[in-house]
């Protein structure tokens, strides 16, 4: 399918490129995309990450957001509903929108806070401001490279969390989970189930401390039969 | 050991059946022994259920908290400092202190919000209240069945998370832990890690939901080599 991918940083290009070695058509839409492709990235500027990124093409957010069957928001959390504001809501009507951001808040150093939390979440928050949107939230508990690599761990990657309030928006991106190589999806009801997997995010970050890697996961392991 | 154990409730009488098992000698401390005594616990008493339980024996909270080596917080945790008041300062003073209490509020309903989280935690609230106590966070993250039984689960029960900022104090929990079963139990840092530890409630919680079992853990899953 046509995704409109937001978000040009790390996790955005890893998945863009993840996504189009599915097969999908991939446009990361972005604010301004001639300074995108000028971008240092490094090792290669944007463009040229781009050219190396078969199925991958850049174009500003309106017009990513046009062409996309599916609107992914990979973008800073805490610049999320700027950059969906700018990717404009007639674009993004009625479509399923896969929320991966979570709403870290450095300001106060690492390990960061959430600026939103317990009683809400950037996930509802994005569904109260696009109400026409199909929000799911899913791959925020995970890094970059395991969001689209998963069989790089073991125990088959772990549990992928998915929630959101329709189902067959829930349907579509659980598909493009298990495009990506997941095999553990695990359904955690409406929207609001997107607090427990933001909240997640500190012991996470622990997690990744205490472990000297961010490329881990959590299974989950009960009782048998 | 001996270990002062507060909190009569189903996580705290699990606790003190598992850490009486293992060879350690039990007070389970209360405000009130003899209303405790009498409680209907449905198929029996509390008084016949600390009959059935070898090693285990009730007090008054202050008494349990003075002779114990080693003091639990199995209380609810919306109710964890007064109960801890009720011990008194003086007994706890200079001792180990496993905080095992989540702060949940269902004020709201269910699923439960947190009353505090995000930048503080109910272990770091219990550390400010009684500075000298040496406060480790452990077993908040698994029902109570699971704490004392981790063997139960697949995966050797998963992972079991410790924080504080005493490292002879979270060595000693983690013996405790070991002597419970547990295999794979990871050290988070100092107790500001606890707030990682609290808000992955919520988490656990839509688990719960959506496996239909408390009985259940996470596993660490990671890139081998």
């Amino acid at each position: 399918m046509k995704i409109a991918l937001l978000g040009t940083g790390t996790v955005g290009r890893a998945l863009a490129r993840g996504l189009a070695r599915c097969g999908h058509e991939v446009v990361i839409g972005t604010r301004e995309p001639e300074a995108t492709a000028g971008r240092d990235l490094g090792a290669e500027t944007f463009a040229q990450w781009l050219v190396a990124s078969p199925g991958v093409t850049l174009a500003a957010a309106s017009e990513a957001a046009a062409v996309g069957d599916l609107v992914v928001n990979a973008t800073n959390g805490e610049a999320s509903l700027t950059a969906l504001a700018g990717a404009g809501e007639a674009a993004l009507a009625g479509k399923v929108l896969l929320d991966v951001a979570n709403p870290l808040d450095f300001s106060n150093g690492f390990p960061p806070t959430l600026s939103v939390c317990n009683n809400d979440s950037l996930a509802e928050q994005i569904q109260r401001a696009f109400p026409s949107v199909l929000v799911v939230k899913s791959l925020n508990t995970v890094t970059a490279d395991v969001m689209v690599n998963p069989a790089a761990l073991g125990a088959a990657g772990g549990a992928m969390f998915v929630a959101g309030d329709d189902a067959t928006a829930k349907a579509v991106v659980s598909q493009l989970l298990t495009d990506l190589g997941w095999q553990s999806v695990v359904d955690l009801g409406g929207l609001a189930a997107a607090r427990g997997m933001e909240m997640y995010l500190p012991l996470w970050l622990r997690l990744m401390q205490a472990t000297g890697t961010a490329e881990f996961n959590i299974a989950i392991v009960r009782r048998e039969g």
